[in-house]
């Protein structure tokens, strides 16, 4: 389903061809975790849904693969934590962004920022370094999903939070991200909008605690363990 | 480079979706064994060269990512083997399997062989199990690189040893066949050739020999040892 989630994506021109090979290699990992989210994903995903809340301005990055295999679940969550949705693509191209843009329309969202020449994000070349004065630039919080390493340390250079979902807990994005969800973005999207509702109620207070129980390099030596002790 | 190669493969109408997401497991795999020809790819090699001499009958199977990622090796490799080149692709398409001849012949084929509805390979569905009669039909052995797993079976079933090359050591395909090269088409293809034109020259004694040194689940164990090993 997924997949044919990623051919409509190509037909739409949401997808790049780069963001199918992409795809390949997430479904390895996530083969090789046994295509499970695992108490290290949970344990992420409950501390990104306190970062996000705890935000005082959240922006969620959505590129090709993010719009083309969860719209709807993107949209929801950047609904239920008060942030923009921004889009930001790896190969420049006017129309797929517009074609991201409206594949969000279509799932609800009601406003999308774009790429501007207004603001920029220092180290990166091409068409990454654009950004929207209201969204990246402003954002204290970034939700990155499937993102590349470069423009991960970007943003964290640049002084953000960023919370990532990569299948892969030995890429530069999980090490360089404030938050790894390794884990399959269409499986733990809907466990993330989840937490944020129920941390919502339990309020503030419950934030730091749900921070607390994160710890970066262990949640990535958990994930890395599991793809070890991997059989078919 | 590799990747530009398939890119390449997509705008020529050689490679489909399935076959980038095909690549991109592929990809994630070879990152874990450290993107190395390791001695447990180099022994599979070594039998395939064997093998492939001692057939009555050698016949190559082409797929799109073949095609792509490789066209004058394949073609090299069965020049030298004295193999018949035949095009089969999972998901029908005429068109596609014409721009893969296309590739082949461009890349210096002078015959290939196109699935036929004269001669079946029994026990798979749709396109797949149309093969042509001087071709997979007659082989004795058939080398399938970057093959499923489903044909790999069918062949076997149908009484011919099968080579392939897979990147996934835990995956039915690699399972299933008589000799698995784990590692990277790319890489694997000149070393392959070049043991062809040694094993060649040493003679059918030294076949035999070559053969004998080929455990398929002890290298498929150190394959998998290694992808467990794997660090960042």
């Amino acid at each position: 389903m997924t997949r044919e989630r990623l051919v409509a994506g190509v037909k739409a021109g949401v997808t790049s061809v780069h963001g199918l090979i992409a795809q390949g290699r997430g479904e390895a990992f996530d083969y090789l975790i046994g295509e499970q989210s695992h108490p290290f994903a949970l344990t992420a995903v409950e501390a990104a849904a306190a970062l996000l809340l705890r935000a005082r301005h959240p922006v969620i990055s959505v590129n090709g693969n993010v719009a083309a295999l969860a719209p709807r679940e993107i949209v929801r969550l950047a609904t239920l934590v008060g942030g923009a949705l921004e889009v930001n693509i790896f190969h420049s191209s006017k129309r797929r962004e517009q074609a991201i843009r409206s594949a969000l329309e279509e799932a609800g969202a009601t406003r999308v920022l774009m790429p501007t020449k207004k603001a920029v994000l220092p180290g990166l070349d091409h068409n990454r370094r654009f950004i929207h004065p209201e969204g990246i630039a402003k954002a204290d919080v970034v939700f990155v999903p499937l993102e590349d390493g470069d423009r991960c340390e970007a943003l964290r250079a640049a002084g953000k939070e960023v919370i990532t979902v990569d299948l892969n807990p030995l890429s530069r994005t999980a090490r360089t991200a404030t938050i790894t969800i390794v884990d399959n973005l269409v499986r733990c999207l809907p466990l993330l909008s989840e937490r944020v509702i129920a941390l919502q109620q339990l309020g503030p207070a419950s934030w730091a605690k749900s921070l607390s129980l994160y710890h970066h390099s262990r949640i990535l030596k958990a994930a890395e363990e599991k793809i070890r002790a991997a059989r078919s």
